[in-house]
């Protein structure tokens, strides 16, 4: 559900409203059935599905045919106040996240979708992560991870993410490069059902412009990886200056782009496609999407959310579920 | 005309045909005229308009009332070979620039616009600069210069350009980002008519997160520099998360991003707006305007360029010429 006070509740009341949706997978909304019944009544987004508690989920977690909220039910619910975090809604978020991880690690689940959550509120219930890739890492012992963001029109991998702009360069290995273009080339061709087209995006403007800018990243690491990752048959093109690798021609013909950095693919991700893409975590031993926005608290239980994000993000992880069972059946 | 071998030659070719274009200026083209007919034949854009050697041209200036090819007449350029780039390319379009430097300087021609030109042409002539600003700083000793870009959908000035991707912290300053908002206010204050909004984007991811990525390079420099703007009477707003400043409804309501590096601006430019975005230099004591995109040599000569953006640099530099005599007669 995401953190009780921002939009996380509104688009899992809109998420199991959603038919197109619903036919692909069964959701079970791990939060706070107070919460969501406060925010159904401000969103008119009732009545809502079928509510157990989350001991009755844990007796018994494979009786879940329907739509079904598992309730937390903390006992300061009442006490949320729409658009403002606090430890009580940190403390909630977690909780949720810890339980679907766990549900997911025994099987009782088939693949999660995080709503969104909020630093701040973890950070004052004492919880410490930059964000949700962090704890399931954490969580599930993974250290060979990647972020990838996808929707229709462009999809973006990640070789660091959430660390500052100048620590960037120190944190390029040929290793780590090319462990997210082969991470990538998994998840793409499970997407697509066939072999995907990657490209490698450089550091430098220009790609440093054969070493007139920049620190011959592009020579001295970008390079190495791809050509390692063309050696084990992975269709790689690159490093390609970073202005013009997401070109409209460019963006038909690839599957994924390999970013250097967070805002070189995040940039024009929502430049292109706000509130429609999808975040996955690669390299987990479970599946776990989440939207692509924050907790929105400006416009927290308003009616206003959009939740395309989230209807993508779990239809992404209902096929990414099925594609784990039939390895070529998730390409839509 | 920029480099004989790339696109320029086509596109001031079509320039020449562009009647919307025509009925803003006179064009007078600074190239050479066996270029230019070999062109038109390869490309079907004939027949020439009025041809006048250097010379001539730099006898009397101020007789020019209609399209003019003025010809620099290289005794090599029957060599030219479409799509390969030489010293004798090089030489020659930095011989175009010059000229076309002094002309504007001593008042010949109101503005100038660039076509593209090639730094390995230009290295192979023995002439090094990373770009056309770089000679246009020079040439007219300005210091105190950014580039901008733009166009309908979006505009972006830039605190750094042409520099590797770990040399950019380096170069921020609060000095040199205020000096980018106020000349970036200046011109688009000219451009529009009235008092712009700007938008400052943040260096690292989601602007440093409080200090949890990077050097507080937003409140050590950037938001300084925002507030002292802010102190002149400048409608200036950020430091914005990166990856959010260039969403729509936000597009919608700029009128500038000031970036601190290349990419930050170049990706959602390109993505949003290729080929018909102008590239226009502020701070020089002239007007010049150039083309948004390279010589594109794979394509030269074949008829296929598109000279939108070479139509939208001239457009944009006639206006910026007629505004510099009547300062609100500029937007369009």
């Amino acid at each position: 559900m995401g953190d009780p006070a921002g939009v996380g509740p509104e688009v899992c009341l809109r998420l199991l409203l959603h038919t197109p949706t619903l036919q692909e997978c069964v959701p079970l909304i791990f939060g706070d059935a107070t919460v969501l019944q406060r925010v159904a009544d401000c969103c008119e987004l009732g009545p809502l599905p079928r509510i157990i508690t989350f001991a009755e989920w844990e007796r018994s977690p494979d009786q879940i045919t329907e739509p079904t909220i598992v309730d937390f039910s903390d006992a300061d619910s009442e006490q949320v106040t729409p658009g403002v975090v606090s430890e009580l809604t940190g403390r909630a978020s977690y909780r949720y996240i810890k339980a679907a991880i766990e549900a997911a690690t025994t099987g009782s689940v088939d693949a999660i979708t995080t709503g969104p959550i909020n630093k701040k509120a973890l950070n004052a219930a004492g919880i410490h992560y930059p964000g949700h890739t962090e704890i399931f890492a954490e969580e599930t012992q993974s250290d060979r991870i990647c972020m990838m963001l996808t929707c229709d029109e462009i999809t973006c991998s990640f070789v660091t993410t959430h660390v500052g702009y100048r620590d960037v360069p120190g944190l390029l290995t040929v290793d780590r490069i090319l462990e997210v273009i082969e991470i990538s080339d998994t998840a793409m061709t499970q997407l697509r059902g066939r072999k995907p087209k990657l490209v490698v995006c450089a550091l430098n403007p220009h790609a440093g412009e054969d070493g007139l800018f920049g620190d011959r990243e592009e020579e001295r690491i970008i390079t190495p990886a791809i050509d390692l990752a063309r050696g084990k048959g992975i269709q790689v093109e690159g490093p390609l200056p970073p202005d013009t690798a997401f070109l409209p021609d460019r963006r038909r013909n690839t599957d994924c782009f390999v970013c250097m950095y967070h805002d070189q693919g995040h940039i024009p991700l929502k430049a292109l496609a706000f509130d429609v893409a999808v975040n996955i975590t690669l390299g987990l031993p479970i599946i776990r999407t989440s939207v692509d926005h924050g907790t929105a608290l400006d416009i927290a239980w308003q009616g206003k959310a959009e939740a395309t994000s989230m209807y993508e993000a779990v239809k992404l992880a209902a096929r990414l579920a099925v594609a784990r069972c039939e390895p070529t059946a998730c390409h839509s």
